[in-house]
């Protein structure tokens, strides 16, 4: 039994759309990150970054989404959505890794600019090249890090789902996907799948 | 055989040290960062995300800390540096990420704001909330994320050289250890390893 902390619509729906692919029992808690309350001291008694996903498992909380995705393909279905050799799990990994540090980082400074500065003029500042950096990671991912038709080849595993995150993110800047078909051949194939269906309905998106 | 592209003091020291840890045959190329070399058509060619690092590998080039981190460890010293444990590896992996996607992010408003803005003003403005954050990053690993004395507990890991990177960035915001003595005492515990005087003397240091 799993218990997801999460908010409609941000990153811990990678997360969430694994967990439905796994079939695993758990249970959502969404945290208010507009009301504030993911730095609660209720919040940040689970997880001290104050910073979603956190993932109650039972062995303890795990957070950062790229760890609990490798943790949750391995524990639950390591013979096809995890990848056992160690050179393409790096790989993987490292994928995962450009997701959050890189292109999470280029849509925040779109929406939580006030990490980074208490300046109302920088925060807006800060979004103007927000679409440009998006762009920027949509012809790389298309061109070099995508390999397709999934995001590691030929078979899903656990960076699929990280991979629909960054393309929720490429789309807030309002880019015709069509000029990426591998991306959007991507997204069109993970909204059949029933277990993202599943997780857009769960957080009413 | 392995070929670290790297920049002189810059996050790829943590897989430098490492390298040196594993007493491994390896090369070193510095790509100037200052000369834009990160960005050029040689070194895009090697890593088209033009980030740093980058390994050459046997089985071809890998990149993202993290990912380079734990697969070195899982190749070369299994028994010791790497961590077996599915769920001990998935809490190092995400406080790898921890330092990838937000102490080293908060570091980087610092010095490398154009990737987020091409206006002066915004560039200068992201500057200004860079020690703060660096501050809140030392309280966070040391009230929270440091297990002490390595920073998964009692044994040296592929986290601890990151965790060393991360303690550089903390320096930089001129911030008195003094007050986190777990942090204070890795990174004196860490510049005694015969590995990091290496890596640091390599480097010039």
């Amino acid at each position: 039994m799993y218990k997801l902390y999460y908010f409609r619509g941000a990153s811990p729906l990678a997360v969430h759309v694994l967990l439905e692919e796994l079939g695993v029992d758990y249970s959502l808690e969404e945290i208010s990150m507009p009301d504030g309350e993911h730095e609660s001291p209720r919040y940040l008694a689970i997880n001290p970054k104050g910073r979603l996903p956190a993932l109650e498992t039972p062995k303890g909380i795990l957070t950062e989404n790229l760890a609990i995705l490798a943790y949750l393909a391995e524990t639950h279905r390591k013979p096809d959505l995890f990848i056992e050799d160690p050179f393409e799990f790096a790989q993987a990994q490292a994928l995962n890794s450009y997701f959050a540090s890189t292109l999470h980082i280029a849509y925040a400074h779109g929406r939580r600019g006030k990490r980074w500065s208490d300046d109302p003029a920088v925060i807006e500042g800060m979004k103007v090249k927000v679409a440009e950096n998006l762009k920027a990671g949509a012809e790389l991912i298309e061109n070099h890090l995508l390999r397709g038709p999934w995001a590691m080849g030929e078979r899903y595993t656990f960076c699929d789902p990280y991979l629909y995150m960054a393309e929720r993110w490429i789309d807030t800047a309002e880019i015709d996907l069509s000029g990426y078909p591998k991306l959007a051949a991507h997204k069109a194939t993970m909204l059949e799948r029933p277990a993202v269906k599943a997780a857009l309905q769960k957080q009413e998106l």
